[in-house]
């Protein structure tokens, strides 16, 4: 019986008109926050979804929303979202949540008063009930998800960081390092952990143990790896490699070497991950690890193309390989260390 | 008498339905294309424009169109858009014409259709009648042109090429250099015109010659800097300064100098040009030419959407300043030379 439920249903055990169910649904502004609440607890009640065949009003336009823009990194998104949607004759509305990887209600309620073909979030994560805002109005999206940290039943695409902490150490190790230090990203990314644990694997593996003061954390940033690179190198037992959280956080380890005189690699090895183009054109240019940013993106706005047109995946969750890409920032420690 | 002519005096005249004149006028495709010929010419011949309070079909959105995609460069561009547009509660739909600098006419049908609040179009130039179509229809563009190559009437946000050219040669021939190589962009985009006659003039003003070998040409990307850097840097008289025509370009240039054991700036002086993030973090960081690409964005879209409030913009082309950002890439020419 719940299945049936439809607006009027749900008007009448609110007591309000369908008008202000349909409002609700659509994410206007004009319903008092009360009124609000009521209507949305007893949709959720019936687990109410819009039925039929969807119209979108925003037909042709699939919303991009990143939680900030992060130069390298965000375009290599957009290009593989853009390739893809391209040639599906799809327009792009892009937006970012100025840091948040939430969205605030008022993002959405544009969302749902503009009603695209679907979303593609990166690095944000909707709350339980945006969820169901965005289910109800049978508006699909899915997840660029580096981080693992949506639930599995959230069409999500990632890539294997484990894997890229596991390559990124055992290529250090195999060289001969012994003290090697990580810097990953935010605490609350959790693809920093998986990283992090990918990494303690390989030295597991080895033999070798991982010395937690040279286990840092910091945002991905060029100035973040500057600051924690000099913190590192000017240790005495100083590491004599880095794996940094990204390519332009390597490019701060890279600029701190060259502060303190250390030549990479001869004194000091760096690898970086994610494989920018600029990755190619560092001095030294930058050992990392590809993660395929262009590739993750354009997997993930095929799969919204076909939830949109009613064609569920046939799994929920993708993860894309990472590789080792070996450069010139790496090679075996200076003898005696 | 020509100003009152109306869809119906256009399709009388023309001897078509007014329903096809309106399709002729909202880009859609199902008109023949000898008859959308023949419609054309007589909404051009009338100076046709719609009338009245525009009634936008994507409100609340504009379209900003890039000639192509190129990381640091577009992202900058993209964040000065959409800060302004996000303050404004407007949207923005990105999309790239795959390096052409002409929409393709499928491109505009779409816009057309589509009927946002405006575009901002970056490094791209509409053909004569491609902005008649626009402008029948009201919908308001602005150019950001780093080219300078966009007629007087059309409103375009710049910054000054000539300055940029000016003050980088003059930085290297107060320092003492005499033979300064300089890569500058693609022959078909104007403002690398303008920053080499600009640096021609800081020559002049000084009484040295430029020398015609050391003047090179090439796409703004990194692997054009390395090539060009490992002409010039190879010749028996190379020269003691480079002055690139981006930041990506100056990179493969500060390669192809470690490639041949040179150090910058003690054998080399290198110079970039945009002043984009990545140049603070380069080896060494680069002395470039701030161009301020996202203050150039805001500016585009602030006019843009004064235009599309139906404000004229005090004047129709406004170029901001360039200025010399003096970092670790340029000292004086080695003794000797």
């Amino acid at each position: 019986m719940m299945r049936t439920a439809t607006i009027a249903t749900i008007a009448d055990e609110v007591g309000v008109s369908v008008t202000t169910v349909s409002k609700v649904l659509n994410g206007r502004a004009d319903v008092a926050p009360e009124t609000r609440a009521r209507v949305e607890a007893s949709l959720e009640r019936h687990r109410y979804r819009r039925r039929g065949k969807r119209q979108p009003t925003g037909s042709g336009q699939i919303d991009l929303v990143f939680h900030e823009f992060d130069s390298g990194w965000a375009m290599e998104i957009i290009r593989g979202v853009e390739a893809v949607a391209a040639t599906a004759k799809i327009d792009v509305l892009l937006s970012q949540l100025g840091g948040q990887h939430r969205p605030p209600q008022r993002w959405l309620d544009g969302v749902l008063a503009r009603r695209p073909l679907g979303v593609v979030f990166v690095l944000c994560h909707l709350t339980q009930p945006q969820r169901r805002q965005l289910e109800r109005q049978r508006i699909p999206f899915v997840v660029v998800d580096t981080d693992s940290a949506t639930s599995a039943s959230v069409p999500t695409v990632g890539s294997n960081n484990w894997n890229g902490g596991l390559i990124a150490a055992r290529h250090l190790l195999q060289l001969g390092h012994r003290r090697i230090a990580i810097i990953s990203g935010p605490e609350d990314v959790l693809c920093s952990r998986a990283r992090v644990a990918g990494f303690r694997s390989a030295h597991e593996e080895a033999g070798i143990p991982v010395d937690p003061e040279l286990v840092r954390q910091g945002k991905f940033s060029a100035s973040t790896g500057f600051e924690h690179g000099m913190a590192l190198l000017s240790r005495p037992d100083r590491p004599t490699a880095v794996f940094a959280g990204s390519d332009t956080q390597a490019m701060g380890v890279l600029r701190a070497a060259r502060r303190l005189g250390l030549d990479v690699p001869t004194d000091l090895s760096v690898i970086g991950y994610d494989d920018l183009p600029i990755s190619a054109w560092t001095g030294p240019a930058l050992t990392t690890v590809n993660q395929p940013l262009r590739d993750m993106a354009g997997t993930a706005t095929r799969m919204l193309l076909d939830l949109a047109a009613g064609v569920e995946p046939p799994t929920s969750r993708i993860d894309l390989v990472t590789e080792l890409v070996v450069r010139e920032s790496t090679a075996p420690p200076p003898p005696g260390r």
